[in-house]
């Protein structure tokens, strides 16, 4: 059915399975037991106010001798576009806005400290039209739009990171167009950028009609609650994208996407949460929720007749752990904030324990890649 | 519990999910349904006299205008180790000869092409005791071994291309061991042979006692039935391994392997299925079933009193496809042989539809992996 009638896997398997076979089902699919957080009440009251799911986790680390735990809190937000594609763009982007706001606030409340929105949040996902105005408009400076500004706002009052994943016009170089996710910092102060890295061409989402693969390599930021990178959407099915994120050192690395049921919805628990195994760090994977209609039809390069809607959007966030559990993840069909408490020692303790860095060969990779992409490579091919 | 006594999550939850629920479950765990697959009833009645459960499953493909289907049937084999570890070696392996040798003759009457048995099928897997002899006393040439033979006489008989992961004896350089596997022709002939890339110190695994990583790169072997590769255990845990296989063409990977409940059993779904998706290919993985006890205690470096048992193998095996889907798995509690019918075709349309290849940006990998392993690397960190 891929669509909206069905809330989520949680919550049919804890409806239907007795509770020795669920404990077992839930080892199997999430691994080790994630705990519940309390959450205070008056942030579940707002969040039932501001009609959007609010639900909290949290992964332990084992105790150490020489490091204090390295607890801290993400905030993943998933939302729908609240108002028609229609609607005139700044009062779309305004709208968006006051909404994210009260769901930030709400965030305050749980002691988020890090909070990550979902790819180009401030708009519908209109990439799949290729029409050009006026969905361009909602391209704004990463450094001092209006987006930008605002997450600024909201990262000083609550002395939270704010990861803020815009469609970005680059006012300094020819005035193109990027997928970009901006880092602001807890004091407010814009850390910086980073852009997608890979551009998918894939039935309705060709995007290099508008922006192409980001030329920022692969940046992490140092705040004061941890190291982290962002993986923006297509990038997670690419394992060496993670990979160097975490060389250089994330702890945390997060997806914002938005992907939709017929396309990945099977992909979705399998990508990010093995990026988080074989990096020894946690992963984020943060879906938009809903349908998205536009004014004029389109075409996906299907067969199917034209049409004005983009699929359905499965939400489903979740954090996934260097340890292979992960928590549930927030429901398929409405707006969600999802709190998770990470104990960071958790990464140095999984690479030490699994070792995949050390046994990595990366020597050995870089040759071999090295040498593949050369036009003139013969593949290593064994015949009779 | 993590043991015997819970047979999958398949059965348990055809068991208590109703139909249209189950559907759901299943679209978002596995992916687009599996085709049941038509076994002759006489394997079957093999197979229960034989005490091993059979499964078949078939991966369609959409029909193309200028190739045929390349339709082939992989078997996976997943056994307990029969006699217990301190009979004598000869017997042990005799024994172990016998029963695959059933295995392989139902089968045949399954119409596989291509089968593949467990990581060192022929033994217990002893590496956990840090003995040298007997254990040692498994490993064979590669290229004449007693079960290099075996597997040459049932590839011969059955017109079947053998894949044989054993505990190798390397005579020509100097007696020492590898973790390799043998790959046979159809005709009988050794294709080649291929060893373990990525060699774990975890826990009880500390394999590097008896032979270190494999120093014949990522050979792809060619076989009448397609293109195979064989990435042998914890080279699962490293997307770099599976991709160079893929670049040099593989088709199939098989992932023979050998792991425990307590260890891995909540990574087994995700690691090799994330690998066909990456890498547009199918993927087999393979575990072995059951305990295994030694003779002598032994301590596992986790704190825990000595013992001689090794932890519960949980079988589970079963085949990934380049679209996201996945059959069941093999029973978590008993011998197993898993038939899969795939059409390679898949893979190129699922190469040509995601593009992951074509977006890889390998160059840009390979520049900065070939970075990030100089001594004097400095990773890209961004400090307010």
């Amino acid at each position: 059915m891929a669509g909206a009638d069905w809330q989520s896997l949680e919550q049919c398997l804890e409806k239907y399975l007795p509770l020795a076979d669920l404990q077992e089902v839930k080892r199997i699919l999430y691994g080790s037991d994630t705990r519940r957080l309390d959450l205070p009440e008056r942030a579940f009251e707002a969040a039932r106010q501001c009609d959007f799911d609010l639900q909290g986790y949290a992964f332990p680390a084992a105790e150490e001798q020489i490091r204090h735990p390295r607890l801290l809190r993400v905030g993943l937000v998933q939302h729908r576009i609240p108002l028609p594609a229609k609607t005139p763009v700044a009062e779309q982007v305004s709208t968006i806005h006051r909404r994210i706001e009260a769901i930030v606030e709400v965030a305050a409340m749980c002691g988020v400290n890090i909070i990550c929105f979902q790819e180009a949040w401030t708009m519908p996902f209109a990439f799949c039209t290729r029409e050009k105005l006026p969905w361009t408009e909602f391209a704004e400076s990463a450094e001092d739009g209006l987006t930008t500004r605002l997450c600024q706002k909201l990262a000083k009052k609550h002395g939270m990171v704010v990861i803020s994943p815009i469609l970005e016009r680059d006012h300094d170089h020819g005035d193109v167009l990027w997928n970009t996710a901006v880092v602001i910092s807890n004091s407010g102060a814009v850390l910086g950028k980073t852009r997608k890295n890979h551009i998918p061409r894939v039935g309705d989402f060709n995007e290099s009609t508008y922006y192409m693969e980001g030329n920022l390599g692969h940046p992490v930021f140092q705040t004061q609650f941890g190291k982290i990178a962002v993986n923006i959407c297509y990038g997670r099915h690419h394992p060496l994208n993670w990979l160097m994120y975490s060389i250089n050192g994330a702890e945390i690395i997060f997806n914002p996407s938005a992907t939709t049921g017929n396309l990945s919805e099977s992909f979705w628990p399998i990508e990010a949460r093995n990026a988080a195994i074989a990096n020894h760090c946690f992963t984020c994977a943060i879906n938009r929720v809903g349908e998205e209609h536009f004014p004029n039809e389109f075409t996906s390069g299907d067969g199917r007749k034209a049409h004005k809607d983009f699929g359905y959007f499965y939400g489903s966030s979740y954090v996934a752990a260097p340890d292979g559990s992960r928590t549930p993840g927030l429901p398929r069909n409405r707006d969600g904030l999802l709190v998770t408490e990470l104990d960071l020692n958790l990464c140095r303790q999984m690479n030490d324990l699994w070792s995949f860095k050390m046994t990595g060969r990366y020597e050995m990779y870089a040759r071999e890649l090295a040498e593949a992409v050369k036009p003139n490579y013969s593949p290593h091919i064994v015949k009779e």
